[in-house]
């Protein structure tokens, strides 16, 4: 039985990198794109290759990043700030701005530790987030990994590292729902989250 | 306050063309692309610009084709056949062929009339198969648009433009479950659809 031209079921098939994206749901992407909304579907060509080009990690957080140093990284101020956020993705970064209330840096993990995905310490960028620690200028680390049983063996793992270089952990709190995801939470739970963290030792 | 660089940001955007992503989950697909899986992000801009490039629609039908006759329209022995059966997007056509119950050859509308979307007959190609009824060659119109009352409208319109050439139109029943899509019909219902179609007129 035939199906659809090569170029169309080629479109399709790597339509479904997309996460949550099936064969049906692919089918009518394509179909859209290809039909109704070829502008957009242009569009979306050239920025799909242009992040892909310009797009990678920032040298110093690891978040995704066009240049070398992330803006926040880059900003003078805040690089005086010694405390240091820990998230697990560029999404938590936004939603921590969002409060309003952290004026430190951030350390962006791009994931967390998954002993049974094989994603271990150096998977994750702390190799980095040591070297950071050694050089001495922050005093505390926030972490502020999605309160999901990964996310809590990450922070104490992390909170394990900065204890060996004196450095003060404290681990967001209140309001985030265990079992959630940080970037779902709306910005006041996250900014009572923010101003209720505890120590970790 | 600041968001993402300007390269995900476009990324973002472009990534809500498609049906049912809104800001979170073009915001996933975009760290995702950009992160775990640039490779199948590589895949998808080429893809994507490959398919806008050769893919255009059929001369004879109007589906979706890479050549300027698709190959059911290609296909001599269906261009035998004396039916022709009237979908309302290239999925249709390949639902229909799964059913094992159609020989002939399709039209495929790309749409459904829909006057208050603004979409009138000639947005859906019926200027294309008037001059395909004309030809004289067709024998019955199988309508096989989707069951809602948009899809019937259509019927009804293209039922009324075949009587005039003296074509027998049937409406496709039973089983296909009303305001539902054709699509997501399962074979064997709409092989039952097929066979216990009606005349129109
Ligand atoms: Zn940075
Ligand atoms: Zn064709």
């Amino acid at each position: 039985m035939k199906k659809f031209s090569p170029a169309i079921t080629a479109l399709m098939d790597a339509l479904r990198v997309l996460p949550g994206v099936g064969q049906k749901t692919a089918q009518r992407m394509a179909f859209q794109l290809l039909d109704r909304q070829r502008d957009g579907a242009q569009r979306l060509g050239e920025a799909l290759q242009n992040a892909l080009a310009v797009v990678g990690r920032c040298e110093r957080c690891r978040t995704l990043s066009e240049h070398p140093i992330c803006y926040i990284c880059a900003d003078s101020e805040r690089a005086q700030e010694q405390s240091l956020c820990i998230v697990e993705s560029p999404s938590d970064v936004l939603a921590v701005e969002q409060t309003g209330q952290f004026q430190g840096q951030y350390f962006v993990l791009m994931g967390r530790l998954s002993p049974l995905d094989g994603i271990g310490p150096a998977d994750i960028g702390l190799d980095v987030l040591e070297a950071r620690f050694r050089e001495g200028s922050i005093q505390e680390v926030i972490l502020a990994t999605n309160p999901t049983l990964e996310g809590d063996t990450t922070a104490h793992f992390i909170a394990d590292l900065a204890k060996r270089y004196g450095i003060r952990a404290s681990r967001i709190a209140h309001g985030v729902p265990v079992g959630g995801e940080l970037e779902y939470v709306d910005h006041t739970t996250l900014g009572h989250a923010f101003s209720g963290r505890k120590n970790v030792f």
